[in-house]
């Protein structure tokens, strides 16, 4: 289990989904759990973790959790670590506060990633006024949501991030079976959610206009593009229907009909009417989903997309 | 194996790759190969079918191969045929000429399938003049490639499909643990091509943007959002990311986000550059894609998304 850096000194900073998320993870490939800490400033903190981490992790590790370092102190928790994970609000200040104490207090090479889902490491660093060498030590390490369970990080540099701390971080998480995916430049919202945003934008538009339900899009996309997907992203998918000629061949195939979907899709925005149409048919729908079977679910189907 | 409808008749216009995936799904349901029949003009329609259809079966099905009734003949092909399901070229003549000569020589309850992907019933039904008995059985049952792999049936009535042909269709795919969906009313593509071509076009225009390569937009969906759309499709994905609020938490959290990077989205269109570049990198990258491998591996995550 143990990995080729499983002497790593992890830090996580912030106690939510997605540093418990990342607790859950971290546990199972370390040679032992008291090189994580936590630090977290909620009262509870010590009997959060307790109660919550176990939902995350495989039974056999529970008993690990006891010798997590759970700590309310920024500077004591990142002393000796090799990684600094930070996961807090989505706000510029709160980042630039917490790089502003880490790199007085941290090790001058420890890895410094930030979970951010849009705040890019170049304004990070920027707030926080960092110097080069911590700069080039920053960078966003993106997960996917629950981190524990699905294997994309996307990897995106700041201006000043060195292609040395790209390589420490992907080799990281390349020994934890994970899939790091470095992209070449920092854009609004990454890509991960940017192209779910996208395929979602249609579903509203589709569901408003009166074409399919929620529960039918849903039903649509578990039983074709999601497993296909899976497998073979939408490139590789198409690549593969255009035969011979490729994606060239598919869209001198298709291409018509596929501009006409284009030029036909809507242009839905955030805060119009459909969002409690939509809302209420999923709340119908699914009520209160049962969480950890979906997770074991996804575990299964990440096994057969690997494995078979 | 058999169904409740297993002494069904069905006969397959049109040889394609998409004739030959519904012919291996039939085959695996069917009493007896006999019930089956494919009619095509090709001159080497015997010989393509024996060599091309064990490619879409179960090794344990191929001597019914040599069972199926192969024809040149429409009227002759379609006398007894319970289900007639069409899947020849993607023209509205084409297909107001099959269905013309289909009505004058099937059983006047014969269910009428169309498997376009884009030419409504209701246009079918007009091009080929037919009355209001045959209109009511015709609709488009509109597979995901490779129909004898992934559930998804799209079906979709025309103005005057009658509800029982609805039933019927249904009841028949449900018998074979597929996954009928009903659109509520014809659109342009229909949804399963929408949405997945909705989010191709960010795809085309990150990679575009230069943010991402092909491979790199492929590796990121098969590692995140096809694994969780395999199990949970997008609107209960994020009904459950939006904790106790569903959908409307979750727009209330992070509906600025994605407004933001659906204003940042890209409208590229077909035809433009970008095609030959990204052709030029899924050739580089994948070659020639070994299929059958990924058939066995999507059959996997189908089942470990069932099951587990």
């Amino acid at each position: 289990m143990a990995a080729p850096d499983s002497r790593t000194r992890i830090t996580l900073v912030g106690a939510g989904t997605i540093g418990l998320s990342f607790a859950a993870l971290h546990l199972a490939y370390l040679a032992s759990p008291t090189q994580l800490s936590i630090v977290d400033t909620r009262p509870d903190l010590e009997e959060y973790v307790r109660s919550t981490l176990p939902k995350y992790l495989a039974p056999a590790l529970h008993g690990l959790i006891s010798s997590i370092r759970l700590s309310a102190s920024l500077p004591d928790a990142v002393r000796d670590a090799d990684v600094i994970q930070e996961q807090g609000p989505e706000n510029l200040a709160f980042k630039a506060t917490v790089w502003k104490e880490v790199v007085q207090h941290a090790k001058p090479d420890a890895l410094l990633w930030s979970s951010t889902s849009g705040i890019t490491a170049t304004s990070q660093a920027e707030a926080a006024a960092l110097d080069d060498a911590a700069a080039a030590r920053l960078l966003v390490v993106h997960p996917y949501n629950p981190s524990h369970v699905m294997p994309l990080l996307e990897v995106v540099l700041g201006s000043r991030t060195s292609s040395e701390t790209v390589e420490r971080t992907v080799s990281f998480w390349r020994a934890r079976q994970r899939e790091p995916v470095v992209l070449k430049r920092e854009c609004k919202g990454f890509v991960a959610n940017r192209l779910a945003f996208a395929l979602l934008r249609e579903a509203v538009h589709l569901v408003n206009e009166g074409v399919v339900g929620v529960e039918e899009v849903d039903r649509i996309v578990e039983t074709s593009m999601g497993p296909r997907w899976a497998v073979a992203g939408p490139f590789k998918s198409y690549h593969v229907g255009g035969g011979a000629g490729g994606l060239e061949g598919f869209f001198k195939n298709i291409g018509g009909t596929v501009q006409e979907c284009w030029q036909d899709g809507g242009q839905v925005n955030v805060g119009e009417e459909w969002e409690q149409t939509i809302s209420r048919q999923a709340r119908e729908a699914y009520g209160t989903v049962d969480v950890e079977s979906r997770d074991r679910r996804t575990k299964a189907v990440l096994d057969a997309a690997r494995s078979a």
